[in-house]
């Protein structure tokens, strides 16, 4: 296993499928659990040390306390995924603002899919191959956002 | 012991110091330690699965997961107090927005007195000979706000 | 009596049910009533000073005054729930940011559970099988979260 | 008496003065109280109900419920002045955002000269010689405004 | 005519109607106009300087530049209501935030009817008649506050 | 004259002088006046509508309507800078909001050489000469910034 | 062609078509191109670099980097317009907040109507014609406005 | 090289050094180059495409559009860290909400030490023996943060 992916709660089962979908697309092994900082504490800290991943990816709203967990427990990149609320700043201010010394790397408000492309970058200095799947799938966004091209003059 | 101070980081010491001051003029029993959701989580569930206070106290800025932590490994109140700094909002609401089921208490951004006197009067359930000195200390609060009035017409 | 739900409006009972479902589960007793810190500051003086509540949560929207004013009439816990509108800081920082000498205990935005489950913990300090539940439900929330479980890779 | 100005504790005084500079500017009597919503309500709630002022300022910073509570026992016309701290937006919104039925008129950050000023608009209605020095202010404010005037080309 | 409410635009009605319904409520004689502080400048102008209102009500969003464009042309009191949208903080800051001089007397987002009833209280001080409707109002909430009261136990 | 740069109060010269900086640093005519959307609004009016100005810039802090009252007396372009102090987001909000109809050019928090430049941009589509300038302009900035290059390695 | 409109998704179709209608009812040539900041920059880069246009208008959402990016290609006048989203604060601080020596001319969220009207102001100073136009149009609103007008007494 | 750092500006030096004290502290290659998204788009481009780096740390304020415009040019990690000025909040947004398809990873506000942090945890995939040392890092904070402990009671 490369990837793995853990969400705060059940609710945040669809920016989770965001990431999966993503991972799958690149071919990138994962695995996906639903454990929190808060309830679950000692089963996050079991899953974090007896994992293998080479990256983690954690997902969560509120006090998005998880990434952060997930951090504490590993020396692995640990990316962050804030799900959007009533309030939003909240999980975006949680996820980011990390003390000195344990780094979270955040990306946007229910950006799962952006959490597994970063996945994939990180994973592309160990396995080569990726690297040019990830020029690939620059490519084919870049060509689908010429073809969406729209001229009135 | 009766309440169990911890703040996340040297640097949470002046509010830290508020609380403090504030239980030694009530008389109640405190222990301060310095504990890291991040840092040092392991030796944070340590120190709080092995303490027999009756209320903790969690004092953190930035991403402030410490109160969260602290309650994710007792069922006792934990009170959570967000520091001051670049931001603001993040320890608010970090400490704030705790998810279904596992509580904290937040008081105010630096408010370690706030803190301490919330513990007294939880402590007060318990250890009734608080609700006197709670309702004394008030009384005073009230003479000294009489005091001060300045009236001027 | 033991925990005293006062709302400072009709249309903030959702919010309450939350807390009072959770009270029941846990068996202890309770009262909810509706008085409003700005339409009926002397009844909601009255209700608080002749209550013989161990706890007090206080639910309100806006410029959420309630939970501050319940404080003000007793030296007894008092937990603070903002409740959602247009603009959430507005409820969220009005329930946080007391001053000094009054402390309330602000839970987070619309969580009237996470209130009960305080009141619960806090009562737990005088009513010592109150402890025991509060473990029950902890184990019970981690198997269903355990139970949440899903994998896939 | 014709206004009545309440601050929330000693540490409004500076936006007070700037209120009580204006209302001696303009001839107003006035009287000015220390109380808290908080810590002295019962006070409050005397002061207010024996006040023969025609206007009511309140003036307070964080959680700043003292406007909302002065409003609560009369209804005089009750204007609040947040003031400035850590967060600002927490004075402002307390303020603002009060619930249907009692209002309160907001005035800027920090600004008891807009207090006094609004409390002297609404005298004049009942008081017409203010009328006149309300414009004569406005009119030395404007020739000020263009003396002011920095032609540069 | 004794309040003069200025709606920046037909958008804003729902909140002019809630202030209108008030007024009516307490036999207030009213006039509503549709004037834009940015489409209608010199029109607003003229509104305002040829009105003999004793009270304005500006109603605007966004920008909600139109309260205190009321006030620049009248020494009257100017009550201003920040209409809600996508940002909300937008037109509370606007309105909340005069300058020195110039005041506006703001009520909570979409409080039409805080915004007339802060006005009744204005005029009560001219139009004695007034001061009695505005205890029986306060009163009837008092019940209608109490008849809601929902115990459980 | 081209560019007529109106601020709001003598306190905003600091972000005034910024702009006259780069406008002379053009060699563009421009004239600057204090003027205030609140305290002088029939001067503002009469400033704007004899102005020969191609471009306007408005600055303006707190509930900054500067910007927005001078696009209402004028249909060449107005640019509004929003100049700091104790909140921001009022006065950058205030000047970004502007209704349908009325644009004004927001540019960043005392950002007056930006609105300068911003000016000369819009300028340059009359004034021919000005355009070679601006590109000097840019490559000069390019140039320091390369000769800013710190490597270290 | 004079108004250059690229917008950084076919999402942001709904803003642009607000631009387009306008400059449609001015008369004014435009050219819209989608291009993104972020996943197509050579081919952004080339668009504003070919471009003979008099005026650009950027339309982006979230970490709105569009506007600044086309600034960053020509000296020609570029405005940015924020797309609402789940933060909004987002895409109106990344437009508005420009660093020094590259202007973006920012109008509020959502509001492409207001950055063709911005365009036609500016090209109004190279097209004379233009100018009549925007009298016209300034009249027509102020006519519509006061059609408005909704007396009640 | 290992690691490319990019700041904005030569203002966001501090950060940068942060950054680069702790890349040194673990042996890790680096550069550092000053290059502008906004004001020498082509030679960050040119920078971007020519660097053999493994990760790119970018460091801006305000509009901070550099992480993503990095991010444009790469498909390597890209580190983003906001620096904090007079709002904070824009370029905190600026680095996290990036749109789907090019990811970045957001640390702290002036975290330069956690972006170095995480690049090496990044680089530990490749370079193995960087594992070793974060461990060490980790147990070396861990042995500081214990003993800090302060004990009263």
């Amino acid at each position: 296993m490369k990837v793995h992916l853990i969400m705060g709660s059940k609710s945040d089962q669809k920016v989770a499928d965001k990431a999966v979908e993503m991972l799958e697309k690149f071919g990138v092994d994962y695995r996906v659990d639903v454990a929190s900082a808060h309830r679950t504490p000692d089963r996050l800290k079991e899953i974090v040390e007896k994992s293998d991943a080479d990256v983690f990816i954690g997902i969560a709203g509120l006090s998005a306390a998880l990434p952060g967990a997930i951090a504490a427990h590993t020396t692995k990149p640990v990316i962050g995924v804030p799900v959007s609320g009533k309030v939003n700043l909240d999980a975006i201010l949680s996820i980011v603002q990390m003390p000195p010394g344990i780094p979270v790397a955040a990306v946007g408000l229910d950006r799962g899919e952006n959490a597994a492309l970063l996945a994939v970058e990180i994973l592309s200095l160990k396995y080569g191959e990726l690297e040019d799947k990830l020029k690939e799938y620059r490519e084919e966004m870049r060509r689908k956002a010429i073809g969406e091209v729209d001229v009135r003059s």
